[in-house]
């Protein structure tokens, strides 16, 4: 095996490939790994930790086919320190791996490529597939997956479920105390349904650059793969029904109110401070008589915060909230101004971009205080 | 109590003076507040560990005297999130702390001052004093403190050894393993010779700002005070005695090798990136009859790594050394080129910018390895 490729490219591909390999604190040795492989001229970097493998083409002119596998973080590092715009050449002689760049040279012990486990295949003919806008898709999917759940007790909402209605493509994750919905005009043909791992998505995210223009994604009935020009990225599907979401997003609420988003963050940042011991809690209110929206923390042994901001209120409504899911969402969202709905004290908050009409909901459920 | 001070202000000083507060894992709760006083119009915030003390006075025009202590971390956090450009107003009623900036108020309980442990005194007109460019001092002194031991068992080696030999002010700091020593041309009258603990020094390093220009430091017999324009650090001295460190430097050397600087730490980089298994074990080796420098990892089971530099070599030597001792001391080095002056293989590597004409001695012990 034998590849000559620039030190711009391969360490691009190496800083996506090697992220995943060892990953998931490694179960087998040989994760810790990325595979080499040169076919019919094509060098392709492979790494997996079994639930997500991701591929990077390297397109070069020089190579000679073969293949071995490599500590990915032992070649990521020594390719990361090469000077720019060097040409690297990998060459294999058994398995020691000789990489050479102008007068540097290393040799990195390998293990035949026979060891690596096998990768996950999609029949592509036969899977569900469509494109999309690579930027519409990132900003709609990273108002989504900090929403999903860590709690391994419940798989389906540790993923974000992909489904359509009417042809339009959603994407909603949630953690039982939050939920976010992103809607895509997509024309999608058939119907989808699936839970894709948050895991696997941050890798997509990560893997996006400004280059890259369009997303294909392939569904099959246990996998996904996601395509970013030289890039694949496939993943398991998270077995298990998503919670019929749809139901718990208010179709109404009775008040809303309009606020500055930079002032919302502040003040709501200044009570979460106050609010540690507590939590996190802190106390929304809409004052109509003084026509003022207050942010406040719970009183509580290190002292106490409340900022006022002035702005139209119809009615009167008290809601206490867990202070980092408030801040979770106005950090993805873009606009000046952010509208907050309020219902009851216990009824979900609904947050969301002033100029937004209807494609991103956000949810949070309020804590029940007195 | 009653303080008018910008929010540019308080915010720098809560910065520097709520580090120390809480930093040794605070034995006692109050070591996690600050200090505000008041005294005769003269604002002063102080924090300290019982080992090191800083106060930082605030020049404003409106105060009322008193005093109080209050949570460090909540109060630099709280201000530190309030607008720019605004002024902040804090002010005390029994132990509540208000913080009022613009339409932004908080009250933190406070707890009396007469709780909180009693500074350490130095007597300024009977201590050893002399003022030095802090600029001059700041550069010097991040040359050595990084060479200090975090060893507590051996406490000299854990401080900064200031001495002083025919008026010339010398600093310098050993772990055992290397030993870096500076000195400064500073007239001073009287001899020093005291430990300063390396902790109490890097709050100095964290101390200095662009505006201050000269750092005036007084000795007592069991203290050390460093003035930065409106900043006071007051350290405990070490008790014990620093080894006899300059039988160490070698006079002379039998080798000196001139590299370029950049080059020299990317092909340590690489030779350490293959050492990692090995302690950071690097062979560095000279060949008169190639004229080649060498770097290389020791050969394990990763693989190995050989680097090459063409320079100009008058006698062959090989040596073994920590890959992470040679890196520390070319990160604060700053000649594009350096040199290295070797002996035998169990004599100390000297490392050096090419230009020094001794002001900055910095020495490695090399590793026994066949």
């Amino acid at each position: 095996m034998k590849i000559e490729v620039t030190q711009e490219k391969i360490n691009k591909a190496l800083n996506i490939v090697s992220k995943v390999a060892g990953g998931n604190r490694a179960t087998l040795p040989i994760l810790n790994n990325i595979l080499i492989k040169v076919e019919k001229k094509k060098v392709s970097l492979t790494a997996t930790n079994l639930d997500v493998a991701i591929v990077d083409y390297i397109p070069t002119s020089k190579s000679e086919d073969g293949n071995v596998t490599i500590p990915a973080r032992l070649l990521a590092d020594f390719v990361s320190n090469l000077p720019r715009g060097e040409m690297v050449e990998i060459s294999t002689d058994g398995n020691k791996v000789k990489i050479k760049s102008g007068k540097y040279a290393s040799i990195i012990n390998g293990t035949p490529a026979d060891d690596y486990p096998e990768l996950p295949e999609i029949d592509e003919k036969k899977a569900l597939t469509f494109k999309m806008n690579v930027d519409d898709f990132k900003e709609g999917l990273e108002g989504i997956v900090f929403a999903s759940s860590n709690d391994l007790t419940r798989p389906a909402l540790t993923g974000v479920y992909f489904n359509t209605n009417d042809s339009d493509l959603y994407l909603a994750a949630t953690d039982g105390y939050r939920l976010a919905e992103r809607k895509f005009i997509s024309k999608v043909k058939s119907e989808v349904e699936a839970i894709v791992p948050a895991g696997s998505l941050q890798e997509v995210l990560r893997s996006v650059d400004d280059e890259t223009e369009e997303i294909e994604i392939l569904f099959d009935e246990s996998q996904v793969r996601f395509r970013l020009d030289e890039i694949e990225i496939t993943s398991k599907l998270i077995d298990g029904s998503f919670p019929d979401y749809r139901q718990l997003i208010p179709k109404k609420s009775d008040i809303e109110v309009e606020l500055e988003r930079e002032e919302l963050v502040r003040v709501t940042k200044l009570a979460a401070l106050f609010a540690r011991e507590v939590g996190g809690s802190v106390i929304l209110e809409t004052n109509k008589e003084k026509q003022v929206f207050t942010i406040a923390s719970v009183v509580n042994e290190y002292g106490e915060n409340t900022s006022e901001i002035e702005t139209k209120i119809d009615k009167d409504v008290k809601v206490v909230l867990n202070s980092r899911y408030l801040l979770d969402v106005l950090n993805i969202l873009k606009d000046e101004k952010v509208g907050l709905r309020f219902s009851n004290k216990l009824d979900p908050v609904v947050v969301k971009n002033a100029s937004d009409k209807g494609e991103y909901t956000h949810i949070i459920m309020p804590l029940n205080m007195k």
